[in-house]
């Protein structure tokens, strides 16, 4: 669905990007089959986009009985950095050539109890090369066994991989990074976060494949735990109101909100991490 | 309801608050007077607040039948800035000192029809002594007589300030600031904006008192014209998707709300101006 075809890709980027985009199948596999089980027949919207400059992306979004908006995103994009971008990023300071391949996924439930959640990898390629990824979980009503077995499944996927993985120190940088100062409190429940993972090849990308597998597998069985759950008036206020907290996360503080921004990445496919409705009281 | 009295206010910072305050005082009970002829018996809350560091404000909110949701803060603060910040406001480089009074006014209305509304008049003072302030119409369906009326009230209240309005500008300055980069779209339909206005206060005071009481005459007109027509879900769904583009802007570009959180303002003030509910499709 995604043909770059302007950016020549070599082996590395190559085999990031097809991963990627297996693994956006798999996903969106997996959320269609729980819309299934619910009674709806709800599937996922695919939109390609061109970036002015290099590449272009697949947006994916699904709006369903369970999944209330779900987007999943692949991109591979490359070309130059603005100038002042540039000097952001690593290894761009002194040449602002860039490509970048990566999976980008949100989704917002229409059940309260059912927690929303937030997954990204990607691979990055400037004068320097790196793994980047993370994802965290965002119960509007949080459950201990759920962000538990969240967590277990990120440690694991790390453990697996002791050249690449470190749980202690990326469930650390998520709680740093999914923070919002101004309010004072974290956008969610945590997991991982982590960027600039550079050295061998073959064990970070083993590692990222990892984090995606475990994403895959702990998430749908989050979902159908609390799926079926009642929930009250005051519950989906409660969950509305928490969705400002993370819109203004993500339009206040994401990284990679900025970073499609700043890269000429398409508005819909960047914004559509924003929650399908939100209250601010 | 506010007593800053920790930070000594001077002359003209003691006229320009309480001309501030006395704006909030009249246009909050036209607000309420509106909700009066409505049928509702919503009123205004007001919270004050403290700055640490120096002084503080009062927000005020009302939740009512044709006002979905308003808020009209005024706040009166003083200190030093962070150094960082001093840099980027006019006058501190060399010295952080600073003062600022101000009131500040965003209405969310019920009625697809009414245009939401934002308006702010602010006194600052660092080596430098300046006003600033602004107002802009953001109709969700734009009626060419509403959106041309707002413009001959602000353009009127400058021609009658030589010295200080300065219309062509102002509403250039409007154009060019509420403005979305990352949808290439205005938020609203315009009005003014101005910044740095320095020199003689006595001029640019009543100039600016005049943009207050341009917004408290011309405002409520264009909610009574407005606030019995009929609407459908597509007017209301055309509402709540133009009020995701207005928190767009205002959590990533608004200067103001970036004034707020960067001065240890009050978050609920400063974020009083998200809608009360808003939806990204």
């Amino acid at each position: 669905m995604n043909s770059p075809d302007e950016i020549v890709l070599d082996d590395e980027q190559q085999q990031a990007r097809s991963w990627f985009e297996a693994l956006r199948n798999r996903i969106c596999a997996a959320f269609e089959e729980i819309e299934r089980e619910a009674g709806s027949d709800a599937t996922f919207v695919y939109t390609p986009w061109r970036r002015d400059g290099g590449g272009g992306g697949v947006r994916g979004l699904i709006k369903g009985r369970i999944f209330e908006k779900a987007g999943v995103n692949v991109s591979t994009v490359g070309g130059q950095f603005a100038p002042e971008f540039a000097r952001t990023i690593h290894g761009a300071a002194d040449d602002p050539t860039f490509f970048a391949t990566g999976i980008s996924l949100v989704a917002h439930m229409a059940n309260p109890h059912v927690p929303a959640v937030h997954m990204n990898c990607r691979f990055l390629a400037t004068t320097k090369r790196w793994f980047g990824g993370g994802a965290d979980l965002n119960p509007p009503l949080p459950y201990q066994q759920d962000t538990d077995e969240f967590h277990d499944a990120l440690r694991k996927a790390c453990a697996a991989h002791p050249g690449a993985g470190d749980y202690p120190r990326y469930s650390k940088w998520a709680e740093d990074y999914f923070y919002i100062p101004h309010r004072k409190v974290h956008r969610g429940v945590g997991g991982i976060f982590f960027d600039h993972l550079e050295g061998d090849f073959v064990t970070n990308f083993a590692f990222v494949r990892d984090v995606g597998e475990a994403f895959l597998d702990v998430f749908p069985r989050l979902v159908r735990r609390r799926m079926g759950a009642a929930w009250t008036d005051e519950d989906r206020a409660a969950m509305l109101a928490y969705r400002g907290r993370y819109a203004e996360f993500n339009l206040v503080y994401d990284r990679g909100t900025l970073f499609g921004l700043k890269t000429g990445g398409d508005v819909d496919a960047i914004l559509m991490s924003l929650p399908p409705l939100a209250t601010w009281a």
